[in-house]
């Protein structure tokens, strides 16, 4: 999308002063209003521009997001919600101004129940806070996404990332949530129960929808045995159909690992550089297994099997923790060894999805797309999804650099859709991806306005953000 | 549900009248209005009573579906999906009248791609018909709700069955449905990507839908590998308490089992009646496994020492086909072998869904239940998702028997929901649990209104299901 596209929506200025006045008056000083504060609660991640809210409410519990909401209900205001502010695509922004919620202190894990795997936790609880918690009992949650991003704002991206191969996305992963909903009352979607057949899905209706539905006040999510050995490799590849074929007979025979990434030639590079790896520089797979001893052993024995059948390099794996940890220390670094690619540089990280029999053709059409257009932009992908993302490295206070970005951009989407891809796998449309998901859907994004309209008639909740109603 | 409280619905004899002409016209003898026919359109599989479509139409393409729905919605007259009929909770009924369209030519299995373990069939392929279509490519779909039902339907009632404890549900493997919606076009829900952060999950809003937001023309699926292995076996145990301990720690351990049923001492008395087992008669699990050898010999280790370790019996796997075709054979007959423990009888069977620390619990005091008020209703259940069936043996000819029986449907589900369960794992809620819908969900149900009303502003997809509008 062109920022040129961007819109900066409407403002109802004589509603956002009197829930100024009424929020001023129910919170105190956990309503702010000063422009850094302010500023932070905007989107900082990426060139979209930043779009301030008016104030930010300190949420403390549910009855505290009710009183936002029914002032903001009431007066015909937008009402934003803020984990952490990681996501990529401008989710947080406020292009009609409004009131952001900030979640950081509704972070109690409010039950956990070891017999049936899941536990209940509020909006802003963050995954490594939980992880933290749960160490004791043996369990864990496992989607990683990279970025210590909260809850409920991985639930309303539908979040995924490395492990989503094995343990399924944000979709897979949460039973319930509880919201407040445009009447200012709250709902519960579901029960605790593994599985229900009662009625349309509300759960999965709300996981996605990007605080533009209601705003959740609570997540239940499945949790996970803490694997009693984790061990992981990594192995280069001739060519990246090489890796992509590795990675679809692993798919095939139903090998359940636990991460699988394709890093291409010049991730490889700038890992290399930043991360002190030795790597030979090519398509490369890192890889986890997640089991006991023997299932560990076994699943590593047969990776290494489809490894020598489509030409890959030794294939060695540890379950050593500290060569691991190097290993997806550096993975997790590529954001800043592609900053190190260009010193003073933005990097931008965008994704897109194809399912993996087209993984090879997507990634290689588009590094020749980055070498004619004299970009710079490592690639990393979750190869097991069909996910991958592309790092750009650009001025991004230079426009000319922003256009050619934005351009790579659009020529990425419409490569992803042309293979019976989407526009994102795990970031979110937000205000970024708008024009892609009508070219992705067409019809269907109208009955998602329909929806929108008929469960927030006022367009309070998080305005702006998937499609654009008018 | 007290039968008293189902509602009839309101008829729109012109528009009836209308649309009954346009049909014939438009479809000749691919429209039928006889009456056997249609009663055979009707509910048929339980005491619900039938209410019966004024018209029947064949369908064999999106474009005779387009038509139905356009007639239909200039009419306002229902519009009423029919795969297989083997829906347990009045789903296919016609409350208010209107035309049934009957999906068993439009059974065309439209691509498989192999690579990516997907593929997209027309709504009245059957499973049975998939899985031999599939079985040469090694490939092959999991979900089993035990009769040959439909794929439209299973997404419609979001069916899951003996292997979602592995494979999950239909919510876990449709990857996209196109449907008819109710401006008369056809409508994609999503691309063929494993994940997607793009808008709304529309995709999951269908399945469970039961028919009630757009009539569905095709549904894209996940499909697995054929496992090289399969083993299983059987154990009795003490008590219920014993065989759910041995559930849950399996599910905690994560071992990978494919189905884990818990079939009580009453069906098991059935079950070595009818099927010629010598079972002894005692809380007993049905268990197997899906892998290699060395994955399957693995699994069942662990699986026996998790069965000595909560007091069952010898646990003997085998991965002789003869052996395990029997034992799955008998689960697969449980409802003839309800059926003749009283001759003459119909069985009813009702399911309920429960957090799996709850399953004994639920299911002990369901048997004193059933004790208690001298019914007869064995119990079988897929413990790893903590989903029981209660197959109620009785004459559904004779009014207080049928009343006792909804009577202790009630308390069924009163009793899952106060343990945080749901009124329906896999059933849906058709017409029969309507009303315990709104206990379960309560405001969120009000959503689920707004929805219907939104998307279907004139109330023609398969009014009277899920719950009531007015």
């Amino acid at each position: 999308m062109a920022l040129s596209d961007l819109r900066a929506g409407e403002r109802n200025e004589a509603g956002i002063a009197s829930v100024l006045g009424i929020l001023q008056q129910a919170f105190g000083e956990r309503f702010q209003t000063g422009e850094t504060l302010r500023y932070q609660h905007a989107h900082t991640t990426t060139y979209i521009p930043a779009q301030l809210p008016d104030g930010v409410v300190f949420a403390e519990s549910a009855d505290d997001v009710k009183t936002v909401v029914r002032a903001c209900a009431d007066h015909r205001v937008p009402v934003i919600p803020f984990g952490t502010g990681s996501s990529l695509e401008g989710q947080v922004n406020a292009p009609s101004g409004g009131i952001s919620i900030d979640f950081s202190r509704m972070n109690r894990i409010i039950e956990v129940n070891p017999e049936d795997l899941d536990c209940t936790v509020e909006p802003g609880v963050t995954r490594e806070q939980l992880n933290v918690y749960l160490r004791d009992t043996g369990l864990f949650f496992p989607i990683d996404p990279g970025a210590n991003a909260s809850i409920g704002g991985m639930t309303s991206t539908r979040a995924s990332g490395t492990n989503a191969v094995r343990y399924g996305t944000m979709k897979d992963n949460v039973l319930a949530v509880t919201a407040v909903v445009a009447n200012g009352e709250e709902v519960r979607t579901a029960r605790r129960a593994r599985k229900s057949s009662a009625g349309y899905d509300m759960t999965r209706l709300f996981v996605g929808a990007e605080g533009t539905l209601g705003v959740l006040t609570s997540v239940t999510l499945k949790l996970q045995g803490i694997p009693a050995i984790i061990a992981g490799g990594v192995c280069g590849f001739p060519s990246l159909r090489d890796a992509s074929n590795a990675v679809i007979m692993t798919i095939q025979l139903g090998i359940p690992v636990a991460r699988i990434e394709l890093v291409n030639t010049l991730q490889i590079k700038a890992c290399n550089a930043y991360s002190g790896l030795t790597l030979a520089e090519r398509p490369t797979l890192f890889v986890e297994f997640h089991g006991n001893e023997e299932s560990v052993a076994l699943q590593s024995q047969q990776f290494a099997e489809i490894v020598a059948e489509c030409g890959g390099g030794a294939f060695e794996w540890t379950a050593d923790p500290l060569a691991r940890a190097k290993l997806w220390k550096a993975r997790h670094d590529v954001y800043f060894a592609a900053k190190n690619l260009k010193p003073g540089a933005a990097v931008i990280a965008t994704d897109v999805c194809v399912p993996i029999s087209r993984l090879a053709d997507c990634v290689a059409e588009t590094e020749e797309d980055i070498d004619a257009h004299g970009l710079i932009a490592p690639i990393v992908g979750h190869a097991g999804d069909g996910n991958f993302h592309v790092s750009l490295v650009l001025d991004d206070k230079d426009p000319a650099d922003v256009k050619k970005a934005e351009e790579f951009v659009a020529r990425l989407n419409a490569r992803a859709l042309a293979m019976d891809g989407t526009c994102t796998g795990e970031h979110g449309i937000g205000q970024g991806k708008i024009p892609y998901l009508e070219q992705e859907l067409g019809g269907t994004v109208e009955l998602m306005r329909q929806i929108k309209r008929s469960l927030d008639p006022d367009n309070i909740f998080n305005p702006g953000k998937i499609f654009y109603l008018g």
